[in-house]
């Protein structure tokens, strides 16, 4: 599939592009960013992905996350992927701002509506990746790790523990991590996938994390402490890290002071989730 | 005056609050953002001031600038003024990105009608400071520096050689550094001042340093070689850099191979530009 280079910007020594193709999955025109680090020259480099929230583009978190910061000294490429088709003109697609339109919830529909094009599990995990390391082949498609936040975060987490080995580490801010019991993941998984249970919990992190049989994890989790949405229970993180006590797993979970859902969070630590990435993509 | 909290986020280890108070010089609400660094509790903290170009808000820099990651490790506050009055229902006043609101270009206008509230310079360099320092006791008022991007970096060059002695250093992005000879100040000057030549060379950054009689100086300036507006000649920086020259002083233009105009390059130089002021705010 070729690639359409609609802007190139000068970042931290590197470049974001600003790219898009026509893809397969979802059926319509992807827009995603990419960020080059200055090392691009310098033989092949692994990649971080970065899954955005509720409502966003690939832009805010090229705008407002500062990963680039800590990417271009690590020399490591961020891909910044959208959050759902965009304009496949279904009926009340853009009438919420947690379903449909920028809530593609990182799973492929199985009902209709839904189900003509809301793919972005395959997109994210299949067809996006193959089309960037085909036309950017400096990037090492052997070497890529997953990371996001909130409903982004929740596809980070589900990414990685359906698909072990599949990328080298995950991390996660304030993720969706057992979305089969709050709110927003109720309201997405019954539009996207109906009423069956067993559908809902293939893609629910704390019930993954159940039947991990990938070895020992090291999972990197920032949520803040003065985050509406972790306190109505959206996001649920000690449902997770229960879960991954009783398999015996640990998850590191920082629950950072006072700290809200927005972006000025991601910027305090995007440092820290670069860092851990990098451990695993340079071991 | 006392000051309104709208919101308290908390931002790389610090506290970042939005504010606004009734103000005296621009006739009407004005909101402002400032950053606390975590220091704020070990005794009196230097203030840097930064002021944003047309169409911004005390918001853009705040969440997509950076400056918090570097005014967080070196213990310096960011003041974050808007950059015009907002609603005096001046006819005309929101028809253009370039003139009125959001166009304030750090002057107080003699011109009707814009001499009822478009009175930037004195707000910043005077009121907003006053109410900032009488709200938080904990900023040292005698250690202040300026910096600012576009119509910004021309605020900041423009209030630092107006006023030697009253700010610790300066520095700039992107500054119109000669906006008496470019169309965005030639419009704006027109519109604020009327015909009078010499009120205009009085906010000129190129004509104040000809005259400037305070001594050496260290003038950092990044400017982006993709950037549009410098190929538009808006900028000028080698009128600046002539003028300096002419009266032997040295100003540092660092021309910054690719970057454009956007907070992609403030937030790639921020950390350099608190270096900057950070050497005098603590020598």
């Amino acid at each position: 599939m070729s690639v359409t280079t609609t802007a190139t910007i000068a970042s931290f020594g590197g470049k974001l592009l600003k790219l898009s193709h026509a893809a397969t999955t979802t059926k319509c025109e992807m827009k995603f960013n990419l960020f080059l680090p200055p090392q691009t020259q310098q033989g092949k480099i692994p990649v971080l992905i970065y899954l955005s929230g509720l409502t966003c583009t690939a832009d805010n978190c090229s705008e407002k996350g500062f990963f680039q910061h800590a990417a271009s000294k690590k020399g490591i490429a961020v891909l910044y992927p959208d959050t759902s088709p965009r304009g496949l003109n279904i009926a009340g697609e853009d009438d919420s701002y947690d379903f449909g339109s920028g809530a593609g919830f990182y799973v492929d529909a199985t009902k209709a509506p839904y189900n003509a094009g809301y793919n972005m599990y395959s997109y994210v995990t299949e067809e996006l990746p193959k089309t960037v390391f085909d036309a950017f082949p400096q990037l090492d498609a052997s070497r890529v790790s997953i990371t996001g936040h909130s409903m982004g975060g929740h596809g980070a987490l589900t990414l990685f523990l359906r698909n072990p080995g599949k990328y080298k580490s995950v991390s996660a801010f304030a993720p969706i991590t057992n979305p089969i019991n709050c709110p927003w993941g109720q309201k997405a998984f019954a539009g996207y996938f109906g009423d069956d249970q067993n559908k809902w919990k293939e893609h629910d992190a704390t019930e993954l994390i159940k039947k991990w049989s990938g070895g020992a994890l090291d999972i990197l989790i920032d949520v803040g402490t003065g985050d509406n949405f972790y306190k109505q229970g959206q996001l649920l993180p000690e449902n997770f890290e229960a879960a991954a006590r009783d398999a015996g797993l640990s998850v590191n979970i920082r629950y950072q002071p006072d700290y809200d859902h927005s972006y000025y969070t991601m910027a305090t630590f995007a440092d820290d989730h670069v860092e851990h990435a990098a451990k695993y993509l340079f071991a």
